[in-house]
């Protein structure tokens, strides 16, 4: 007897896990739920999901429900659902803070309902169910948080599940997590934001916009009214992070009021040395053990070449960056490949090809 | 009777600058100058410059110097050539603050030589010869800071030089390029370093760092001895972008502490719709007028694929981004193109060929 799966949400994340549970020999039937008009129906009719509920009959049903809506409106949605949840069932969530939602769910649900935090670390660029994706989870972070006391078994169903997405899960308590993810990522967004906001004090200084600036704010682009959320749910986390950066440009700006150098030289030498340790080309999900840079000539189709070039080879691009381009289609460019054996191998080919290359 | 152009500092710059001016009419003789040993022999070799001298012996046959060496070592070799300048000769400089070298001009040069300041725009991944490039300045924005009183023809003579190489040149007083260059690229260095080293508190973090703080710390890494000079030398317009910053970072304390989503959600908004507004894809050099977002199999080679369809299409990339990685050569790929009709046209074909594609 398989699993009866309830999806609450099917926008990216949602829809996505629906497409990457739907061949687990683990489920028998997938239910979507969506509170918007057609488009449960619409996830049915894209192999989304089996078929598609309203809230109460589709999670009364479920063994595991999968809470992807919103963060601003989870602890409603947890709240209407309690009272109809099966006994022994589960219920996670996608949301990008823990705290809150594990005291949502002690709250609500029943003692009979386990609730079991979840963070799958990995995002779209396309918003809805356009956005679904099989394989949205292969390889990214997908962190959980058990409760104590949560009975093993139930606790080996959901990893059973998460890691047929081909996620990697981590376990950690949500305290921890949120403190965590408020320093690499909440607080990064808030620089952002502070950052351009700034910047947009001097409107003509967009203008001149390099890759440097567009880079520490790209974030910054992101759904406001996601981020809203997030931000006021882990406010306290959130908060300390805000002061602790506030204290380091404190201190670079002392270092320049006092024109002390050797201050500042050490600040700027301590942070190349821990970004360096950065695992590049990760975007948290793989990380890529070796560069290769190339320059390659100025002309269509080059792009192409050399990823033929590499794919002949058997060498996987993990990460590409242009980082200087020219008129027309080329110029200096970054290629993450998994190994330093298959960054020289790279080197190799491109330049057996005539390409200048080198290892970084 | 063409020019003699004498080259100081044989690093990224000033040996690309060697090669862009090599091949302008204008041009007679390409002088050389870098106190490394071997560096200047090495450059002859290479073809960057056609003969290499001595600081004095280079500069004293002149028409127009190019200063290309390090901030911190820049008012030195002005004061030591200032002397042996031919008069008429023009004295230009590429470093990243544009006031105080146009002090060290006014003190030490002599009333008959003209001192213009220079800022390209451009940059490189290598470091050294290694690293000259002729198209570096290819499209890149050239900053010109022209004294009152120079006479027109000596800054037609620099101008024309410059747009030999390709750039773009801009005009402007060095207050207002030291507090524009402050605002979109000395403050994000400085947000990005106290980003690292705050995240650095608790290094466990680091390893769950992804797309976001990547991005956003990225300017970290670079060379710490040249950004210790340019935060110096502009401590001004630094120290007023860093209470700025520190004012907005205040600003959004505030939100969080009162909670008020309100005036949360404005900063947000705001932030969003002006980065939106900085040219995608520019890098500070050519705007990538449409973006295509294709999802690709994930098998080795599929990039070689994918540029190979466009290329064959006749089709410009202009800019690639991995948005996210999955096992293997492959994932959601972000391409810029020049034009919606180029970007239409990619659509088209890479769905032809079978890969999910669209416009963003």
């Amino acid at each position: 007897m398989g699993l009866v799966i309830t999806v609450v949400g099917l926008g990216v994340i949602g829809a996505s896990l629906g497409l990457a549970l739907r061949d687990s020999p683990l489920v028998e039937e997938l239910i979507g739920v969506d509170t918007q008009d057609g488009v449960g129906e619409e996830a049915v009719a894209l192999g989304v999901v089996h078929r598609t509920e309203e809230l109460l009959a589709g999670v009364r049903q479920a063994d595991v429900v999968f809470l992807c809506c919103p963060l601003g409106s989870m602890e409603e949605v947890i709240r209407r659902c309690a009272p109809v949840l099966k006994p022994g069932a589960v219920v996670t969530d996608v949301g990008s803070v823990k705290k809150v939602v594990m005291e949502w769910f002690d709250r609500w649900l029943p003692a009979s309902v386990c609730g079991i935090g979840g963070h799958p670390m990995a995002g779209s660029e396309k918003t809805g169910l356009a956005g679904a994706d099989r394989y949205l989870f292969e390889n990214a972070v997908y962190i959980m948080v058990v409760p104590p006391g949560t009975p093993s078994g139930v606790c080996q169903v959901l990893t059973d599940l998460i890691s047929h997405t081909g996620a990697k899960i981590i376990r950690m308590d949500a305290e921890e997590h949120d403190r965590l993810v408020a320093t690499v990522s909440h607080l990064p967004h808030l620089a952002a934001v502070a950052l351009v906001n700034q910047a947009g004090r001097r409107p003509e200084a967009l203008a001149l916009a390099g890759g440097g600036f567009r880079d520490t704010t790209r974030v910054a682009s992101s759904n406001p009214a996601m981020w809203e959320d997030i931000l006021v749910f882990n406010k306290e986390a959130v908060l300390e992070q805000v002061d602790g950066l506030i204290e380091q440009l404190t201190r670079l700006r002392v270092c320049l009021v006092e024109a002390n150098r050797t201050k500042l030289r050490q600040e700027l030498d301590r942070a190349r040395d821990l970004r360096e340790s950065v695992p590049r080309g990760s975007r948290g999900v793989l990380p890529s053990a070796c560069e290769v840079i190339t320059v390659v000539p100025d002309r269509p189709g080059v792009i192409g070449h050399l990823g033929t070039i590499l794919g002949e080879g058997g060498i996987n691009i993990v990460d590409i960056e242009i980082l200087r381009v020219r008129e027309g289609d080329g110029g200096t460019i970054r290629l993450g490949v998994p190994s330093p054996q298959d960054g020289e191998q790279a080197v190799r080919l491109l330049r057996s090809a005539g390409i200048k290359a080198w290892m970084r």
